[in-house]
């Protein structure tokens, strides 16, 4: 059992970040941060008679690591009451990949995963944080993945979410977890 | 009153933008066709000493031009149940321009519009594109906009959306309130 | 094809039962207004070694009656942001009829029924409403019922739901919906 | 500071009274069985033009109780995603209340008071729980109450509820801050 993390985050060591670290500390695991790639958004062929083209990016070789990984965390600060951008950018993407000869096996693959969502806002998370969880809810349904659990932390100056008891509780929750089934 | 149009989608003549052409066809607006301009995704350095970096794109443009408008319509595709990435960008980079000394009056010029979502989707809009209209609430309560209505559309093939009578009679009613209050 | 309308109003002649009316005007149907019947909360016996006690009431007769229709529409007023505590009872109930040996095919038939839910309210009902409406569609998955629709009327005092033009060309394609699939 | 819980459950020490316990154990605090008592359901006279008519039944004893307390605990076990149907008649009477010349100050009363939710489901209450959250957080925020945070344990069988360690540490740092804020 191994894990990647994708991190939608664009700040270093960020609230999000400390928080998910609590989580996968001393785990082996993959950590991936979509900021420090080239993923274009995507461009809507599905209808196009020549379909989908091929994009000269980072995408593919993001999917290829995930996909070697039984366990996906999903790991973004809230911004705007969702995902960030550039996290949104990645999973777009997984349109096109669904349609792609290079990835026949894409959704089966995804649908034996486990996924997490960790996310920390400023904003009454656990509250206004809602829409967003149930969002990866209708993601995580339509590819197939099991979703196995969230928390939304709470936090907006850099390291307030140490002070966010609930949310550290469960991430070494989740971490014992991690441990107990591997 | 005049409109702006801010489109998130990335194919051409999509039923967003019919839809969004129902309710606006004939006035007098100004269409922002985000993928046709470099919008970097925001780097969160409300806490670096320094703050925000100058971000050299067409950002600030599209900034200038919405707010000369008194009604914003946020259009977009439903793309894995939320906005497209390049509509999330967008909104994203609000929190520099909330801290940008060019912009001292952002969060009160903003306030003073109307905004109106108009998105449209494949798999049950009016069911699972409901965490988005949620999302874009928890948005424009915290900018102070007001939120002044919204249409979920169903469709997935080029212009399936002209067979959702509610959407398009929606779109119509829509024009009509414009053309009152104009 | 035949209709059922569940009230869960207590005003005579309100918004709801105004809205719902122009759904279902003309038509073959049956109306039940909850407000007239005596129907007892659940108690909660799943886990009790005897299981449900038989409740004298008359919360059977009406389970009687709508089993006999195929179109189930749920038309509540929207008190406190979700359907009536009448109705809540209603509903709290069918969990006593899956385990009850008198409607062994309660599931089975329930899940051959096409859903709608009109409700209407006087604080935002197209904001507010939202969660009501993902309510009904997790109690329709459960019990297997299609959610093939809902309209979300605005209005407090009477007859404010005719200036909502929206949920009245709604109500109106609705009937015609009933009327071709008949 | 003092705490008043008011049960919405059927079952004598269901998973969300144990789950309650674990929060408010050795404190002071009045305990409300809503099963108990005889609530009528609201009958919406709010546009008659005599008003709502006196009901006898407890509702108001109930509401005289709840009003001498600081912090309001709503404990319910998730019947079909929502409330009980018990709980959700007291909550509509409400309406009667704000309207209620013997409680003048009722809205005003209520604002000064601090809200929890606790509510355990066996079906994904994580997940399909949230929007019984997100209509308590308009119901608080219609009243005016601060809405201090809630828990969703997942239950289903008697004391299920003690497997759920998230939940159990949320009880347990809920209590915490309960006898700090003393």
């Amino acid at each position: 059992m191994t894990i990647a993390v994708i991190y939608g985050g664009t700040r270093e060591k960020g609230n999000t970040e400390t928080l998910t670290e609590k989580a996968v500390q001393g785990l082996e695991l993959e950590k991936i941060y979509l900021k420090d790639y080239s993923i274009q958004p995507i461009e809507d062929l599905r209808h196009s008679p020549e379909g989908f083209k091929n994009v000269n990016d980072d995408y593919n070789s993001i999917i290829d690591r995930i996909l070697e990984h039984d366990i996906l965390i999903f790991s973004t600060p809230i911004y705007w009451y969702s995902m960030s951008g550039i996290m949104k950018n990645f999973i777009d993407r997984w349109s096109q990949t669904l349609r792609d000869s290079k990835y026949p096996d894409f959704k089966n693959k995804m649908s034996e995963k486990k996924a997490y969502v960790i996310a920390v806002g400023g904003d009454e998370p656990s509250l206004k944080g809602l829409p967003l969880i149930q969002q990866f809810q209708h993601i995580f349904n339509f590819i197939g993945i099991s979703f196995d659990g969230y928390i939304l932390g709470n936090g907006n100056r850099p390291d307030d979410i140490l002070q966010d008891k609930d949310a550290l509780f469960a991430a070494s929750q989740l971490r014992e977890k991690f441990i107990i089934s591997d």
